[in-house]
């Protein structure tokens, strides 16, 4: 089979490391146009790395007859959209998360998704495709902690990138900590206890940096999730984290326990000096997760050539963001929410 | 001054260490009877440590006129009543945990106290007094984290434990996994957090042995808990821990974040082997809290001879079980429970 | 510029993961050739992956005038013949180490590539291209460390891989225990200390497996090496590592320390069961050392497209090779060893 | 059995800590005198803790008819005529390491030692005594690492100590880095690998304190020793560690490994700041082994009370010393060195 034909909207940060990924280190796949509404960013890119087409209006490059797929790193607002209109177009689709930034986008993608039962539907969930996450999953999975009962999740972002986020964050709507940090925990959570979330109880505040109050946010927070099976989800999502960007998951279960990034070491150094020994930690997700970002676009065009849907489903987009909007929801108001199901609750509009 | 003349009550496990720390390992401080149900266990402490008197009956041995104080590591049960007569006697009084197996109980206890101001009164809280406890609770004050946000406490026994804990449940009321597991870390929780309690919710269930479920408590729970200055509290308890006996404290706070043995580590050896890098982990509270348990006891005797109180006090004892009754009672109807300050309910009862 | 054109000779495990990364990641690199004596072996990858061409024969593929590099991943006798053909073929060169598996040979080689100053040449020593390894040769060069005092290096392969390492150890000259498992750690002791080696003394047995020592080589062994410069380096090498690839660099400075994969982990898991909480370890080079065999050949392409050379020469080669020799001659004599620079000894050849 | 009566001499830092522990943290044990050259030191112990006889003068107190033992923590230099001095006057003892400042010091005071079979003598090993160091030895022992293959011992003091040591050493001859700082590892090898030292290659310098080398010693120096059951011992030994005080010890063996003290934390506390993730190191000896220290003096008063022996014995400490001369000779010379057994050597001075 010849090679996948890939277009890729957005070149932010995390835009740009895919589309260097899909231009050279992913097999069997060509990047064949950007797309960016800054000009000088696509044509830079364009020229740095010999992609045929760049353009700055999305519906031009999902005309284009040569492309097989695009991948969506375009702000979230926009990927609800820009997913349905690459499916409309016949296209495989790769999008970042979160699939929109109302649950209602989300259910709008998984009927488009729905609909193009043909095409690869892909979110970027890329945690599952990280190797220690992978790794933890087989331990599962061979039975090696027993039953999971209980998962700990911890996504804190660096202090450091802070000032970034609040400009950010005042100029737009970020979905809150819940949706915007934790939306990766609550997707592995249910990944690894295997169940759907039921109540939940969410509280935060904002302890050093008091003007995130003012956005209706918290600059920390803590969720406790009941699970349909009864096991349990603790979450904890920050944006203040003094020493880097820390990931963390731990799964207890009857007969052992796992822990991924227990320490957010940045590589295998150890420092040794007056301050005692120091693991360096984690930058930031390109740091921590570039494996990760590299497998899970393989993955995707593995499924392109080979004709089949990856274990990361739409559905595994919209049930994240039902509980994220369950957390959202028992934060603001202070008291437990069950989780409502989506499919429940908007059946008709399916 | 001359040595302090210290009677105990109480030769079961946790007895003996401390009647052996009492008879040779404590300064200024001469273990002087013992008593126990079990004659036998009297006698033969008696014999081997040279210990002058041995008693069967509590009452009997706090009239010895030559006492200056008593420690009790009786059952549960018994701690509420012995403390008072023992006040009432005129000694000096340190009590393992709980004060009482109900919150009455340990009302009783703080009334009786309150009477006895000119005695040294100490509930048995060791890991305040653990040298890596201690150490996290000097960096805070110091301001090495900036304000804590957030406590997460895991208090886990080990499996190997659990047959021993059914036999004594089945025959005991325990209080509870919150009440009898998880009181040191609400207690730790309040310590360094700074605050006291507001709302709860504690979910849990049994999931390796499904018997603990018949007695109406929980193998393994989680609670979270939002305190007072809007900080929050991450509590799990659990009888059934693989590894090892898993007590484990994360504070984080506004500028770093302290954790104490996030790895339960028996020893300073790793061995490694086919398996891996291995550090092995504690088997029991006597060995990870050997040292807290005889600093304790030092501190008691200190403040005896100094004519001082220590910094821990009846009324942690009181709050932490007011706590741990939210966690159950939320437990046990399953919904958000807010903390009630027994200085407010029950006023008139003292 | 155009992409680099590679061919490839050699295809067992390593040769294979170098010809998977030239066809697939690295940019701007095309492999246009696989050559194996076996000729299944070389249509097999020819097929699979879309390579242009593929031989049996070396010289007839260097003919190949499409070609602008070769990578030679050949059994270490061939290295230095193949290298020499390369380059009087105007082709740049890769080859992995060692340059020969005589002293002799290292200089041979040496000499070609000082008449072909034009081309791009290098070494695969490709821990110097490992993230953690190139972080510590930064922290060191910043002074985080002050002067470097003493390097501890470890090099121990696991004991499941010793059957196939005997299988062929009986059948061919390995170079033995220090050329052969050491040298990564003599370039990287030489590169972290700036400084050649002056004296050593080495020794070794055989522990757990004595038919090692019927091939007289170590199972197991440890070098002590005073540098010109007064630094200290101690090697430890060995074939019989129970817990995996243990590959451990520690460089103790008059300011600091760095130790690197001091625990040789797998991934980022913890495994906590009944034996404690296990760090899994590496299972062989090709696991511990990806993302440094990627990027070395990056560094490669990259040089020969930005027409400069790289750190790692053609003399680090030789020089290793140097004090591998001393640290063989002093295990085989039992005495201290004066190291001799080859550019002293044989300078006529030159 | 009544109390041991014990008497020490010497009451600097470690001499304090042993005298503390003597009177109120050793079953089974009074401190009857405390002596020291200077006067108010002696009294203000005496005071304090309530001991019965104060002495400036060594001779006098090992007079007192009272005393069963004497504890010796004077300087080096007087420890071996001490020892001689409290055996002929029928008194059993416990000599801090070394036994004397040379060899000959060590064989007389073994004649003496030999003279008195009926009484308990040891030497102050305590790191065999160490909960860590005893349970390696009894993992070995168990089999659990197979055949000991190599030892590596690191022993490496603060740099904030070197100050007060370059004070000490200009005055007085602290035995060499070797002797001084390695006496400990060198007593540990042998014991883990259950063998003699046969040749010993020692090199070193004075990397950040030039100073040291004026003394004619080093700072900080490595040491290679091939013992007689043909097992490796690596030792490394300093007075400049930036980041505390380093004793690591590591046994390979043929089916595992073990290490003690890898990273030489303070306390089970790990902080997270701006740094990364932070392991605090010990501060010195009396921090790292306060355990040890105490269970040492421990089996010392046992021994005396059961009529049995320890199993650290006096010619424990004579072969460590021979090896230390011999490393201390290798670093002088430059050469490698055969130890000599003191035993061969000199037999007829005993």
């Amino acid at each position: 089979m010849r090679k996948v034909k890939v277009g890729i909207v957005g070149l932010g940060r995390l835009g740009r490391k895919h589309a260097e990924n899909l231009a050279f280190r992913i097999p069997n796949c060509e990047l064949l146009a950007v797309c960016s509404v800054i000009k000088e960013e696509a044509e830079q890119v364009q020229e740095e790395w010999g992609v045929k087409y760049a353009y700055t209006n999305y519906d031009d490059m999902i005309q284009n007859k040569e492309l097989d797929a695009v991948l969506i790193a375009s702000p979230s607002g926009f990927h609800c959209v820009q997913i349905e209109k690459a499916l409309n177009a016949n296209l495989h689709v790769f999008s970042e998360k979160p699939l929109g930034l109302y649950l209602e986008e989300a259910l709008q993608v998984q009927e488009a998704v729905n609909k193009h039962k043909d095409k690869v539907f892909m979110v970027g969930f890329m945690r599952r495709y990280d190797k220690s996450y992978s790794y933890a999953k087989k331990q599962i999975e061979e039975g090696k902690i027993g039953d999971p009962v209980l998962i700990r999740c911890y996504g804190l972002d660096p202090t450091k990138a802070i000032d970034g986020f609040m400009t950010f964050a005042k100029n737009n709507y970020s979905g809150g900590l819940f949706l915007d940090m934790a939306i990766h925990d609550l997707d592995l959570a249910r990944w690894y206890l295997n169940s759907e979330a039921k109540r939940v109880w969410a509280i935060g505040g904002s302890y050093g940096y008091p003007e995130i109050k003012e956005l209706n946010d918290a600059e920390t927070g803590a969720a406790l999730v009941k699970f349909e099976n009864d096991t349990m989800g603790i979450f904890v999502a920050g944006r203040n984290c003094a020493h880097g960007y820390h990931i963390e998951t731990e799964i207890i279960g009857t007969k052992g326990t796992l822990r991924i990034g227990t320490t957010p070491e940045k590589n295998m150094v150890t420092v040794f000096d007056e301050n005692g020994a120091i693991k360096e930690c984690s930058d930031g997700f390109l740091e921590r997760f570039e494996q990760a970002y590299l497998s899970e676009v393989e993955e995707f065009i593995s499924c392109i050539r080979e004709n089949r849907q990856p274990d990361v489903t739409v559905e595994d987009g919209v049930l994240s963001t039902a509980l994220g909007y369950a957390c959202k929801e028992s934060f603001e108001t202070g008291e437990l929410v069950s989780v409502q199901s989506p499919y429940k609750v908007v059946p008709s509009s399916l």
